[in-house]
């Protein structure tokens, strides 16, 4: 370990530099307009691959943006580890909440602000730049492949065709992925599980034009009404989904696992503190850490209808529009619950209006075993490098392409993430504490040191 | 009336011409860039009254857009008829749903599409026009006033002023407004009342920023759903209003008024086909015109929170937000519901969120008694034109200005418009039918002989 920490204390300016630029891309592969700077982000992802040592270092083309490949084989009977992240990032939106510019990296408080500091960018260059310590202190161990793909944000709707298409070249015996949080440096842990993803959007038309609300307002269904009424049946007092079949595969946590999951620290004062929030409010029976762990949601994630400008505009609008998603768990199926929530909806919809329902990229939940050898080899690598025993957690959001490297090429992911709550991931004014960087690019090195000791 | 059809024969063309010029101006006043715009139209209008043969014309300053005033006093001692129309617009958007260009007047199957075709340019012109034919037939018999102010569509803030600073030079015994409409030009009719206006913003809050969905969702409460929850308890399952208080003061029509009101030819097919819907929807009890006319409503006119852009954000958004508005019925005061409605809003929020109300300009509902004399001399106005007695309506639009000149100027208000429901007021592809342009420059004329011969 002091090999690796000398090291980060000789190279750490080199290596935020090198962090800083990446960020400066506005890589928001959700909106066109920033097609270059998406494509100049992979290219950048490449060099600094092949600066590292990386062998084959490619720009796969796409039907979207590329992935970015690079490895390095030491020994084809060493085990491989293939290493996935992603170089593209969120709309920075809206920019009026940014305390500086979302792509010039500025640091307050030993925290890097940007888009991307900590989602993806800054969690998957700390695997290059780890890749970088262990070549340059002759310590790697295994066999290395990097997948670094740009568009994560937009439902990664080309990495399925990618991966069936390169199975030889990504043959691995592990998936190690930094997209996640620990609860604290402090309280170092690891995520034994995701939940999966269904995202739809709907549409609810009433009449074939927007309306004088005067004119027609009593006479006919106003579609903003209607869409509030159905989204408002969704969820019982209780804050249980009520789409009928919903929860059927759900499994539920045996007791020994509840009480793990409940051992972490949790503040609800600090909690809802933190949020601006009197009160914290989820389904009745579980607690926070359940309920965004274990238990499956239903979230409105946009809605509009109508006039949004400014002032006041007496309309009774056509359409109403909203985009939906559910997270999922074990043994929900993705398909399965879109299926459900769009027959639900159509048939919920009153004959005043028509309903259309579009869904969007999905993902399936998953749970990392904690018996397996690689979960023992980051078990073990955060043990040496925080002091302490990681606290094993289930993620509330999801990484839809762990399910796909898992069909697709028989292996298992390892989700070592070394972000925080704090970090305002997918918010204005997203940030990655400096500390945080450099432990991780610490404890991927013993990662590997045990993944090969244990294999 | 054979002087009146020949004159409109004779001018016909440069009545159309002029009033495309009008449509020309983009005087949208909700919104600020387009203020020289607005300005240009007032000197417009003043410009063609003078035309006309007004006299005093003046394009009167006020905090906001002017007024244009004119006159033409033929005898004091005869009775004089105050004119009010708005030559400001609605705003055009959405824009990519006109056929052709808002601002461009362009005639189809002779219709006139343009923004403001019908509210309120074509139908003030028509005043304007009728004033010019009277006074080049020598036909006026009454005193005439004009007062078309610049600030309709977002309020009127600086008419009440304007028109308590100004009490002697409006003095008048009438006030003749057409910003409404007629069943159709086979079955003309009369408005006897219009509905109030109340219009409130709410504002959800919960977090203090977005949240990602999947870290947070299910252990907070998304302010789009709570919102939707509140709006969805804002009606029962008879669409009735569950603020409490809301229908004290409504006066319920008697049973000959209902009749009176049901006798106007209504074919619910026909509606629904126009409107593009399977079915009408509104107040359990009531017909779709008591429903429009005599019921008070609430409608949601814009609603909109967290990401509403292309494509999938998973977001848990900190505010949601809504533009909500209640048309009223007498004897509901305007002030009075909007406290009604502030206060159980802020009530039903729950403990995990924060509300705000703003609320915008009001309204209050009036009706016009159908044996005053300026009724009856637009009825028979109506008749002679049309060759068919009028029916008496009840307006589901507000025009708060009404209340406004009752109260400070102590005139009735009689609303002799010519629109049509398919005119599309408000919405994209607005239009106004040549024939009711011309109609209505022919009938005019006979209202102020009829209402010079009753009074």
């Amino acid at each position: 370990m002091q090999v690796i920490r000398q090291y980060i204390e000789e190279h750490k300016q080199r290596m935020l530099d090198e962090l800083f630029d990446l960020l400066r891309f506005p890589s928001v592969s959700a909106d066109p307009k920033y097609k270059a700077d998406v494509l100049k982000t992979a290219d950048y992802t490449a060099a600094k691959l092949r600066e590292a040592g990386a062998d084959n270092v490619e720009v796969c083309q796409t039907a979207g943006y590329p992935i970015v490949y690079g490895e390095k084989i030491i020994d084809s009977t060493k085990p491989t580890v293939l290493v996935y992240g992603h170089y593209d990032v969120q709309p920075p939106d809206p920019l009026e909440l940014w305390e500086t510019p979302p792509f010039e990296p500025t640091v307050r408080d030993g925290k890097i602000y940007a888009r991307g500091a900590c989602d993806d960018k800054g969690q998957f260059y700390m695997h290059v730049k780890a890749f970088e310590l262990m070549m340059q202190t002759n310590t790697l161990p295994c066999n290395i492949k990097f997948m670094i793909e740009g568009e994560e944000e937009v439902g990664s709707n080309n990495l399925g065709i990618f991966v069936k298409g390169n199975r030889e070249r990504l043959k691995a015996d592990v998936v190690l992925i930094s997209d996640t949080s620990m609860l604290s440096m402090e309280t170092p842990s690891l995520e034994t599980g995701l939940r999966g993803l269904s995202y739809l959007e709907v549409e609810v038309t009433g009449p074939n034009r927007d309306l004088h609300s005067g004119v027609y307002g009593g006479a006919v269904a106003n579609p903003a009404t209607i869409l509030s009424k159905m989204i408002a049946s969704l969820h019982d007092e209780n804050n249980h989904i009520t789409i009928p079949g919903f929860y059927d595969d759900v499994v539920e946590l045996k007791d020994s696992e509840k009480d793990a999951l409940n051992s972490a620290p949790y503040n609800e004062d600090e909690y809802k503190k933190d949020l601006g929030i009197d009160e914290v409010w989820g389904e009745k029976g579980y607690s926070t850490f359940e309920r965004t762990g274990t238990r499956p949601t239903l979230e409105v994630n946009g809605i509009w209808s109508g006039y949004i400008g400014e002032g006041a505009k007496t309309v009774l609008p056509s359409k109403a529009n909203a985009k939906i998603s559910m997270r999922l768990v074990p043994n929900q199926g993705s398909d399965k619950i879109t299926q459900l929530f769009t027959e639900h909806f159509s048939r919920i919809a009153p004959p005043y209006v028509k309903v259309k329902v579009t869904p969007h990229h999905g993902g399936e939940p998953v749970v990392t075993p904690t018996d397996s050898v690689a979960y023992q080899a980051a078990q073990k690598a955060i043990t040496e490098a925080f002091g302490v025993e990681p606290v094993p957690t289930r993620g509330g959001g999801s990484i839809p392409i762990v399910a796909l490297f898992e069909a697709e090429l028989g292996v298992k992911t390892v989700l070592m993430g070394f972000g925080l709550d704090s970090d305002a991931l997918h918010s204005p004014n997203e940030k990655y504490d400096i500390f945080n960087y450099y432990k991780g690019i610490e404890t991927i090195p013993l990662f590997y040191k045990n993944f090969a000791a244990l294999s």
